[in-house]
């Protein structure tokens, strides 16, 4: 649908345009990407300059951020985009903001490996932030992906692996705050941990606001609120009407 | 600025629009206002069937969301807003997200305040709440009041409360760390405390997010992580760069 109007553009230029923030999207996804797999490993290896690293590298985020903001608001401005077209402004102008603050919760888990480092290991909790950071770091990677290539059943996939990611983390701060019961001195320590792993989790909320994004960009719907079922229901019942639509001969 | 490019519109109904979407926005920040407070109180008063209303209210947060994104989007499409009308629309359909994000952390000290009349009260942190919860309203309210208006030197008293916000969060964080090392039959029912005090802190963050899309609308500046001192400037220096251009009797 979208590469159909693609195609009918009048404009070369506009298509370009078009294409290239998407393409500063998705590199800016990609290096948000890096910096959640960065900063675990920086608390996991217990890494203080790797940490750091992660922390500095954020001010370029934000300036992606801006960046793309204004390139969605000139193309606004000047081609006036319209169905398709007006999506995909809006939903690359709403995926950076979810992307910028998956930077953001990444430089917090770098905080949290420095303070680690400084005061000492947690007793708990590696573990489960290694399972759950690989989870959550599949799912960004797939959101984003899902994005590159319209893939609305990828996009879909990452809304439900996003309640996998919720019970995990309960899990595991069930568990946490056990310990810390038995072994208060480790309170602080144990804290840090919880702290990485909600924000793991709010990392996974990050992506599945990106991947429900891409569903209203290549559906058309906003499937936000609805429900996994009802949200798998648009996604698969849109997907037989279309169907239904190509197998008949006259259009519409 | 922004009133002047009004007044020039040739169409009354586009104005019209403008001004519902912008009317729609405010009503919708009341509510969430409402439910700031709400939740807070059903907190402190062990009161679970206010806390039940404001969860059962969110759906109706989440519907006004989708609804100002799609009036946001019809403007977009059918009017193709420019300068300071296109600055409007972009304001509102992010500051949106945010609101719909302060109803979800109400929710959530909602489900903690749920969870304490179950679970037996907290020893501690019920001043902290308190107070804090003081401080966000009015960041909230003054955030409202300041789009209402558009009033960019009230937007930034309110990103400069952040910081104080920032800082009594975390002292009180300390200060209950330290009561869990001494109690540690109290750590559940203190961290769902805590829990309250960070959703009290993330809405802080999104009342100053909101206002830096004001000061955005009204100034045309993109004020995002300039750090307190340069958003003043910015602030504070275009109101005198204004000044000037009033004083010159030619226009530019």
């Amino acid at each position: 649908m979208i590469k159909d109007s693609h195609t009918h553009h009048i404009s070369q230029q506009f298509n370009a345009e078009l294409e290239e923030v998407r393409s500063h999207l998705l590199e800016m996804g990609g290096l948000v990407e890096k910096q959640v797999n960065d900063a675990v490993t920086a608390l996991i290896e217990a890494d203080s300059g790797l940490a750091q690293r992660v922390r500095e590298v954020d001010d370029r985020i934000n300036q992606m951020e801006r960046n793309i903001d204004e390139e969605c608001l000139r193309i606004l401005a000047r081609r006036q985009p319209a169905a398709s077209d007006l999506r995909l402004i809006i939903s690359i102008s709403k995926s950076v903001i979810d992307l910028e603050r998956i930077g953001d919760e990444s430089t917090k888990i770098a905080r949290r490996a420095i303070q680690l480092c400084e005061e000492g290991e947690s007793p708990r909790g590696y573990v489960e932030v290694r399972h759950i950071s690989d989870q959550v770091s599949k799912m960004v990677r797939d959101a984003l992906d899902s994005f590159a290539r319209f893939d609305a059943d990828l996009a879909l996939s990452v809304a439900q692996y996003d309640k996998n990611i919720d019970r995990e983390y309960k899990t595991a701060l069930r568990e946490l705050v056990t310990y810390m019961m038995e072994d208060p001195r480790s309170i602080s320590r144990v804290l840090n941990v919880i702290w990485v792993l909600r924000s793991l989790e709010r990392i996974g909320d990050h992506a599945r606001n990106i991947s429900e994004l891409v569903i209203y960009l290549v559906r058309g719907t906003d499937v936000r609120h609805l429900g996994l079922k009802r949200m798998q229901e648009e996604v698969k019942g849109l997907t037989a009407e279309r169907i239904n639509v190509l197998d008949t001969p006259d259009d519409k």
